[in-house]
């Protein structure tokens, strides 16, 4: 079992109002780097504040990084286009920052990176990985991908109100400035991605395709972006068992994730962490900040199944397999 | 406490009989990044071969990767210039591959990646930190090093005959392509490093100046290069409690050591894996062969600690105080 977190930059999210992944466009931008840090040593390293949402709400790696400590998990961090350094060792597998969507080529590191990872996730020594990723704006380009593939499934925020009507309106820019239309690169995922994705949904699509080739267990540990990384290795005609763990967070915030989950043949498992029983920061997550990101749903399915959610909260783990039936409370 | 790996490259190491690190000249390069995957996941990721020596020994890397698990230790790797990728995440300091020492300013990267090793060495959390070594022909840039400092101490080999005549060549001709004398650099230990050295030698410097900086204690895990390390940080002007944790064989090897610690201000702890009683390949460590390396000694200091040290052969722990008064059996 490893957890891996794939962490990169799209100029994207430069685009006001489209991402809450930092207190303000600045700080924005060191945010994987510092989830990273966050992640692999409990306390930052190189990077100059912990990132919170323009509230305050905490980055879902504090969640990520108390779920590895208690379960002692070894940790991957992967450059999938990091625009600050990082002081958290990581590996690299040749993707860089990602230009905004709105111009032609944003993501010409794909198809290698996307080989790269996915000769590391054959190799990695381990049957099970869990992989999350952090990377501002990601649900745009998420959005973009999914729209590249003809995928009409939609996308979350880690704003309480989603700028859903911005998103589409750089998202149609998008496809405009490629010149393609709604479903063009259908089955053609690594022209997708390229075209109207970023550089981290590549590297996890890279990552995950490797894993099944291996026969490796595999759970995206996060929401939207995650589902639209499964969407790729869908699309790439690759198989395999692979869950979505997510957030009770994110998932109320998007009603379909069970029907898009189902429809790429993903099972879904829900967890509720119980953070709006909190009287800290984290309650604002239960008020629809952060939602999920850094692999929280992840971590916290894992900290479900080790018996030791009752440290955070109440929970109730929700799972919903591929055809659509609910087990658990 | 961290287990930390700098690895990098010399073009040094490409003269014919300066290195065993590797079983043939084309192996060698990849040593440094092979090693650096054995300690981080037990196994090989990219790396094409386990390095072994010339004649089959196993890299020291393995006895580390053991004791890692076995004690369950935090490890970090560090790139101080690797040639070739490597499959095990690492943080980067901005180090680039060192050229021969026979060129002009073989090390151009030393003052940068000096100084950010030095940050990342103050802002680590761990209150002490392990610090080991692998580059292929890393003493005979050690030994460059030290003739720049002024210091007279010898080096070892990963050879059981050590090339001795050999590597004064190189270090000669080295003097003289930068157009320096013995001990032109005492007390200016960023040229000395920068003319003589490899970028290994100057981020472990770095390293070990940060984590004193911050009064974390530091364990050479290595010898005659993480001594240089440490002769280096003493001609920075830097003082602090410093141990140079190493082999029985390393020991063997150059008499002179507790003198050289001693003159540097080092605790020298040495340790016996007892390899000797081995019928596998370790044996060969009691042959002469490896002796040292990928921070084996320091990690053998650890699992000594932590009374483990029965499970892989008889040890006699023998600490020299910096005073040169040896403690134990």
């Amino acid at each position: 079992m490893r957890l891996i977190l794939v962490a990169g930059a799209t100029d994207t999210a430069k685009i006001d109002g489209i991402s809450a992944a930092g207190a303000d466009s600045d700080l924005l931008a060191h945010t994987p780097s510092a989830d990273l840090e966050l992640v692999e040593y409990g306390s930052l390293v190189r990077a100059p504040e912990l990132p919170v949402s323009p509230t305050g709400c905490p980055t879902p790696a504090a969640v990520t990084r108390a779920v590895r400590e208690r379960l002692d998990l070894d940790f991957l961090a992967v450059d999938a286009g990091l625009s600050v350094p990082t002081g958290a060792p990581t590996v690299s597998v040749g993707a860089k920052r990602g230009r905004d969507i709105r111009e032609t080529d944003p993501v010409p590191t794909a198809p290698g990176s996307f080989l790269a990872a996915r000769q590391l996730g054959q190799k990695l020594p381990d049957d099970e990985l869990v992989v999350g990723e952090t990377i501002p704006g990601g649900t745009t380009t998420a959005l973009g991908t999914l729209r590249a593939l003809g995928e009409e499934w939609a996308v979350s925020s880690s704003f309480p109100e989603n700028p859903m009507a911005l998103k589409q309106s750089v998202v149609a820019d998008g496809l405009d400035a490629s010149g393609i239309d709604v479903g063009e690169f259908a089955y053609e995922p690594l022209l997708a991605v390229r075209a109207m994705g970023d550089p981290v949904l590549a590297v996890v699509a890279g990552l995950v395709a490797g894993a099944l080739d291996d026969d490796k267990d595999v759970i995206l540990g996060g929401g939207t972006q995650m589902l639209t990384a499964a969407a790729l290795v869908r699309h790439e005609g690759i198989a395999g068992p692979l869950t979505l763990a997510t957030t009770s967070y994110l998932a109320d915030d998007v009603p379909v994730l069970a029907e898009a989950s189902n429809s790429l043949d993903v099972e879904l498992a829900v967890t509720d962490p119980g953070f709006g029983q909190r009287d800290d920061a984290l309650a604002q997550y239960a008020a629809g900040e952060g939602k999920e990101g850094a692999g929280m749903g992840g971590a916290l399915l894992l900290a479900d199944r080790a018996g030791e959610l009752e440290h955070v909260g109440e929970t109730t783990t929700k799972v919903v397999d591929a055809a659509g039936v609910t087990y658990g409370p």
